[in-house]
């Protein structure tokens, strides 16, 4: 099949156009605008919507101007050339017309490591989405494949199959040069010799040049000219101004003038052009009668269902649910549903089996179950009838109550027997139901059990409108040599598997469930994932060790890859030494997420430059795979390299004015704005947390710095490194440790689970930027509402009280809100503070609910000490210690009887007296009250430990419940009666500051 | 050849990528910007920069805003498809290659009429020009052919071919449909399917929605982005602004918001950009070294030119220089060139012959000797030596002087003779100079035969830097049986012609010289151009007559059509009756100027619905090739009947709120503007020229509705029709028949020998028009300069002075402009009316002189009555005819000795008393003069005829004669001399207002 000399970029693109043409695609051309992606050619973005079939195939050269890289990375660039294939509806094999064109330009599977790895492709600014897969060619990604599930926010019925090949790096492998510059295009010039200026002169204007003023200007006209299309129902001249704003908006990107909360507001803006544009598109469809339709065939008509066949023994049973590539995460889910609810559908179903598997792969979830019966379980069931005296006389005949009942039966009235029941003794007919002859009963229930598996993201791809995971393809029922009949999204089960990738999905037929697992070994497929995972495990250490090495845990990982092979063949690679020169953060980074590699420790815990990565298939080919990986990851280092390179050219420091750029959020201005605020805010927040001189130092020189590394590219480009590239590139220019451990610090914790900051300084960082950004959003208008949250408000006041507590730090919100809200560029009004503390307060009511307080602990304890989160969490936990206590009842109802009678009273116009008078006492009970407050007074500070109270209750009890007993609180007199309800005022008000102890269960 | 079903429009794509592939061309894609043409896309508009070789080919969907018809017209759109392939350097048969394209295509060229006319293509915005033709197939044109000369203002070395397809065109013949919009694409769709709804948005948004101020600002910003790239060095980007300039300015064009002026200095802009762009990709390439130089082999070495034959009797000789088609202008020139150089040069190289005839087609140029003798002529030639008496003695002994002379001529003494000459006798000898052989002096006359023709226009196409009209592709010299060698153009001379086009251009070889003009007659090739026209007449005629009508004298076209053919067939063609409904200089100006048909006449002079059209070839395919030019005709009056249609659904006058969007002058303001300045100067322009009421108001209504017309589509599309439209939309509307006229006249004359207008508010209009344009365009410093006359106020002026003159209107230059000066928006300073009086004076001196005046007869009229073009025409006649007098230089000696002597009196200090006083005469002679003074101030009026002054002069002449015989002017005494001298200057003032005497010659 391969072609004697490599194929020419040009003839690759010929190569295809022929493919798909006889495929029956329409032959489009590139768009007339710059576009990011084929996608947004308007033969694929408006051409999927609606229900009319499209098939097209085009070139669209790429413009994607953050990528640029100055022509400086081996197949990275601003320009690259896509080609886009649309198929509409899903044909039923759209990967193996795939796979087929592949072997058309000369590319065997059989020697190469081609993989469907998920891929969820979202584009914000086209209110388009779609799931699927990048497919990996020797871990280089070669391709797009979607299904296209939403287009302008609209869905799309029939879903439309989108490939999207990256021409360049197809020919990469196919010329075997390590370089798109020096592809041959043609036979004569190399790409570069055609491209390569032209590269270096776009990445200059686009990140050095482009006036960012005029591309404002320029955006605003392209949206007024777009909407007013758009208001004369024009489609494709509304999409041309959409996609120019798209293009101007990556230009205002690359430029580095886009902030986090303008880039959402941009995207905001262009969904809704492209939303109005995808109806006006369906509107005029549907004005024309959808012309498109007349061009397909009637489906055609279903085979009929096969008769169910007749089984009379106990035979294993398979069902075999063949699919597209499932994400690992699927698989796991779709493994323990179908572990779940199998057993308990064949249960209810009264199937009875000796055992049951289910294992998977990505292609496959395989539900095994031996020895299953032939016939369900026969139910006897007993249906009562009237009570015995009624149907039978004294003589113990049948009276016609009961010869009635036998009729309804069915049966002689010899048949009725009696039962004592609780209710007495009753008339009745055990009935029996059958069993059921198993394959009936399967037909049914196999649908149901796919049906019942369930997936975070499903899609739906055929005109059946189910939805899973990822297309199911294939479904394998066999009981023992039979094939149960069924039909499931369309497809008709059957006794034909298929093998793996690798080999071409050839057909496999089983004469038997039994014959399964030997076919699947023979396969070389592991289903079982333990198996598989161990596997890899095995092979891991191994390579690692053979270098000198070890691989760090990372159960996250093995899972993943585990769930993204069926045969799995762990290989190492090697990277460049010279590539150690960059942080370590960043190079793991850039395996794990970009690569799915397993980095290697030395026996200092350095990083080792190689990878362990793990291909689907034998040994077959390994070293073009490991070859093929390693310029993959050559070429993502030599990205992170020149980011790197660029960045540390000059000193952290200067890029604090580039951060004017970088918009924080309209009204409260740049992220330089935010510096300057932090700048401000960190003294007070330090002195609130009671930081010693040098600590204030060095906060202050961190708040200056903390933001800088945004305008980074490196972290432009690997927004999860922030925090990370400013302590090393502050490391590199000679900012002291302190300073730039704060700086990583203040980012603690990014996510559930995080390492928290350690130093005061990077504590202090922290929260004064969380007060910042919550008091300053929350002014103007922006507090979370609803799942909205764009500016992770709730995990920055989480993170706020996860610092405070963990670190038991003493703090007072509103004070240090005060602070935050004094240098706001908005007013900030004491309404508003209060609604951030209660927001502030909700999260450590959630938190502390979280960790298993009781609710009413929490309420009691958050109503005196939400102000200080540390405090309160403390307070809590003390709180709740006591409610477990056997003798809380009684000192609560004690200290409560205090209380209410206090209520009570008042709502009776008596209030206590000011101050309690020992001359106005006539009981001794009295005395003793008095006298045991006092001393509680002594032990119960407001401001201290929650236990002191406790332990004062503890005392104050058995007084208050003498005095209960002796005491009229309501004495006729006024003066008397004003004072005792003084003293009990004095009880009651011991918990002032601890605990509102009134909101407790059983008060 | 032809393939079974008619080829897809995507099959047709891919077929010529393939073709040019294999042809060595890189396979590139569509731009990414909107372009009117694939000329813009870099890979043509920058790599046909500089001298590295280049070949590529591309589809370039094209859109040309202002071609958009909604989707009515079958052919014409807004978004066309070109496939573009540039072939640099030219490979010596680029229009070979391309008919083979057209073969692999399946187009037949023997069933078809494939003309390749003339058509010269700039591109103002991008400084790009070049020469060739349309292919024409069956009238319609489907691809330019171009040797591209110069890009971005600079010339191209080597020079680049540029072939672009009109790929719909194509596909229309191949699919045997007559409308786009059936097309096939791709076996399932319609290309109207695919496009037409989205033709249509664009219209709408072309023509009627796009917002004038943002394009406006979009080009602004645009601009400066360009500039900005340049400034940086950056090629490609800065290109992607000028072709967004160039988009936007397309778009302005077609809201109609450019004016004329504007629209020059949109250009101006744009090229300028475009001239720098050039020159940074120069200069780019250099620094990178020219890399695509090393991929060109070296030319082969040239062969060595074979020894000259020897021919021993008389021949005929033939020289066929065989070239790409000529443009029809060019073939006429190089014919009269060669029947005027051939025999000079012959006779110069002392050739002899019988006779000598030129003949050619627009593929080859001949020149046909009879009977050229085989060698050269002897030449006696007569060396002159001393004189007689210096050579010989009284003995008739030679001398040392002529031993000498016969020794320095090798001769003996003897052989020296002695001739009479003029200036005496002398000594001299007979040099012979033998006769050469024909071929020797051949070889070396024929290249500058070829040289000596020149062309208005020429071109360069290959490495030999040769220029020509169009590329010389073989030369034919034969001698009797014998090749005459050399080279010209890269080209040998050889035996072999080619036959027509419609034959494929078989190769014919010639054994002799006489063989020629059988084998032409064979090949059906008429190579005597008057020839072809009279068979052309004839068929016309005929043809004509057949359907009762008559072919109107056109002797332009007949003799442009007879050059574009070598074997000419006239069909005639019909077109709907419906058409006829249009005016007819509409449909005459569609035939004539876009298909070169002769229009058919009936019997009163109305147009017929028939055309007739030239094919070259026989009658092959006669039919299909009818069929087609009828589906041009029709796509050209459905144009034609769309623009009418739309422009008469509303009143002419309508249109004027329009104009206001068209700007005349940036400061002069809109046409609107100029249509009010027209009204409110009209009514002063009519009274100078004593029109009465009524036509007054004709005059002002016409002034009124003068414009409107340019906002007609009609006009916007076809220019030349502004005034012929303003007419019939005026007549449609029921407009007075004298302000219909009048509104077509203004603009007449349009170009020289054009009609003037014969209407006295015609007239009037006219002038003010250019009265108005003269007095504006000057005041904001727009006078002509050098070439430059964008406004072609050269020609405002020419037609001005050509109306009052051929009326034998008096009219003030100076009072009509002053009036015109006070209607301008601008200042107008009387130094600037100087200059504009002085220009249009200036163009009546070049008129005068271009009639045969002296030019100091010109020169002393237009200084006294410059202010009046019609009378100082008249003036100058009567002064001419008085110059040319036997008895003139008497009457002006007399006349001029008076002027010179009060000259130099002046010049002595004497000046002439303020009036004659008779006492103070001394002599007869004076009274004598005084006398005739005074009778002659009663004959000549300063505004009267020239006649009357010589008459007075005639009179005069003898009397002044006396007077300077009898009187002493400078007398003594101071009275009697300024006496004399106020006598003398009584007859100087006669002049005065007439002709100022003294700048004629002999004065």
């Amino acid at each position: 099949m391969a072609p004697r000399r490599p194929l020419s970029f040009q003839e690759i693109i010929l190569r295809l156009q022929e493919f798909w043409a006889e495929q029956g695609c329409l032959i489009w051309q590139p768009y007339s605008e710059k576009v990011g992606a084929g996608t947004m050619n308007p033969a694929t973005v408006l051409r999927v919507l609606g229900p009319e079939p499209w098939r097209v195939a085009y070139v669209e050269p790429s413009y994607r101007p953050a990528d640029g890289r100055y022509a400086e990375n081996p197949n990275r660039m601003q320009l690259h050339h896509q080609f886009q294939v649309i198929l509409k509806p899903d044909p039923g094999n759209p990967q193996e017309l795939y796979l087929e064109s592949l072997r058309a330009l000369g590319i065997d599977f059989r020697r190469h490591d081609i993989r469907f790895v998920e891929d969820n492709w979202e584009s914000p600014a086209l209110g388009a989405w779609g799931l699927g897969w990048e497919v990996w060619l020797d871990g280089m990604e070669i391709t797009q494949f979607t299904y296209f599930q939403q287009a302008g926010g609209l869905p799309l019925d029939p879903v439309a199959v989108e490939i999207t090949y990256g021409l360049e790096r197809i020919a990469l492998y196919l010329q075997g040069v390590s370089s798109v510059w020096d592809l041959d295009w043609d036979g004569t010039h190399t790409y570069g010799e055609i491209l390569k200026p032209s590269e270096i002169e776009h990445c200059i204007y686009n990140f050095e040049l482009a006036d960012i003023e005029r591309l404002r200007e320029l955006y605003q006209h392209y949206e007024a000219e777009a909407r007013a299309c758009i208001a004369r129902g024009l489609v494709i001249p509304a999409h041309d101004y959409v996609l120019r704003c798209s293009h101007t908006f990556n230009l205002l990107d690359a430029r580095g003038a886009i902030g986090v909360t303008e880039r959402a507001r941009y995207f905001a803006r262009m969904r809704d052009l492209a939303r109005q544009v995808a109806l006006l598109y369906l509107q005029q469809r549907e004005r024309l009668g959808h012309p498109f339709m007349r061009k397909t065939l009637p489906p055609p008509a279903p085979a009929p269902m096969p008769a169910l066949p007749i089984v009379e023994t106990a035979e294993d049973f398979l069902l075999e649910i063949g699919t597209e590539e499932l994400p690992a995460r699927d698989l796991e889910t779709a493994l323990s549903q179908l572990s779940e609810n199998a057993p308990v559908m064949f249960a209810e179903a009264q199937l009875e089996y000796e055992a049951l598997e289910v294992h998977g792969t990505p292609r496959r979830l395989v539900l095994y179950v031996h020895r299953l019966q032939p016939r369900t379980r026969p139910v006897e069931t007993w249906v009562k009838g009237p009570p015995a005296h009624v149907a039978f006389d004294r003589e113990g005949r049948p009276t016609p109550a009961a010869l009635g009942f036998a009729r309804s039966q069915g049966v002689p009235v010899e048949a009725l027997a009696v039962r004592e029941l609780p209710e007495g003794r009753y008339v009745g007919v055990v009935r029996r139901t059958e069993g059921q002859p198993t394959p009936a009963v399967l037909t049914e229930l196999l649908p149901r059990l796919i049906a019942s598996l369930k997936f975070e993201l499903s899609m739906r791809w055929n005109g059946s409108g189910v939805a899973f995971s990822r297309p199911i393809r294939w479904l394998v029922a066999l009981y023992g040599r039979e094939v149960i009949p069924f039909t499931y999204a369309g497809v008709s089960s059957g006794r034909e598997t298929r093998g793996s990738r690798p080999r071409g999905s050839p057909t496999i037929r089983l004469e038997q469930a039994a014959d399964y697992f030997p076919a699947m070994r023979r396969a070389r497929i592991l289903i079982d994932p333990e198996e598989r995972r161990a596997r890899i495990r095995r092979d891991l250490e191994r390579l690692a060790a053979e270098v000198g090495g070890r691989v760090p845990e990372d159960p996250e990982l093995l899972a993943e890859v585990g769930n993204l092979v069926e045969t799995p063949t762990v290989l190492r690679g090697r990277f460049d030494e010279e590539a150690l020169q960059l942080p370590g953060e960043v190079l793991i980074t850039v395996m794990r997420k970009h690569q799915r590699y397993f980095p290697i420790l030395g026996p200092n815990g350095q990083l080792l430059p190689y990878f362990l990565a793990v291909r689907n298939g034998g040994r077959r080919g390994l070293d073009r795979v490991r070859q093929g990986n390693e310029a993959v990851l050559r070429a993502r280092f030599a990205d992170a390299a020149y980011f790197y390179e660029h960045d540390t050219r000059q000193p952290l420091e200067t890029f604090l004015p580039r951060l004017a750029t970088l918009t924080f959020q309209e009204q409260l201005g740049s992220m330089l704005d935010k510096t300057r605020r932090l700048e401000a805010l960190a003294p007070s927040i330090g002195a609130l947390l009671g930081l010693n001189e040098e600590e204030m130092h060095v906060l202050a020189r961190a708040a200056h710095l903390c933001k800088a590394d945004l305008a980074t590219q490196m972290v432009i480009e690997f927004t999860e490194l922030q925090g990370v590239i400013g302590r090393e590139y502050a490391r590199r220019w000679g900012e002291p440790e302190a300073v730039a451990v704060a700086i990583f610090e203040h980012y603690l914790p990014r996510f559930a689970g995080d390492a928290l900051p350690q130093t005061r300084p990077g504590i202090a960082l922290g929260i004064t930027d969380r007060l910042d950004s919550l008091v300053g959003l929350f002014a103007v208008g922006l507090a979370p509402s609803g799942s909205a949250d764009p500016y992770g408000l709730r995990r920055a006041a989480s993170g706020l009280i996860q610092i405070l507590t963990a670190h038991r730090l003493r703090f007072s919100l509103s004070r240090a809100m005060t602070a935050a809200a004094a240098i706001q560029p908005v007013p900030v009004s004491s309404e508003i503070l209060e609604d951030v503390r209660s927001f502030v307060i909700g999260r450590q009511r959630a938190a502390l609910q979280e960790a298993g307080y009781r609710y009413d602990v929490i309420e009691a304890v958050l109503a005196a000490r939400g102000d200080d989160p540390a405090w309160a969490a403390e307070t809590t936990a003390g709180l709740q210690q006591a409610v477990q206590r056997s003798d809380w009842t009684r000192l609560l109802t004690s200290y409560s009887r205090c209380v209410r009678i206090l209520r009570k009273a008042e709502s009776e116009g008596s209030l206590p007296a000011s101050e309690v008078d020992p001359a106005a006492f006539r009981e001794e009970a009295e005395r003793a009250l008095w006298e045991a407050v006092q001393t509680a007074r002594r032990q119960v500070r407001p401001d201290g430990p929650v236990e002191d109270l406790i332990a004062a209750l503890e005392s104050l009890a058995p007084v208050i419940d003498r005095f209960f007993e002796d005491v009229l609180v309501m004495h006729e007199e006024e003066i008397i009666r004003r004072n005792r309800l003084a003293l009990l005022q004095a009880v009651a008000d011991l918990t002032t500051g601890i605990a509102d102890l009134s909101r407790l269960e059983g008060f």
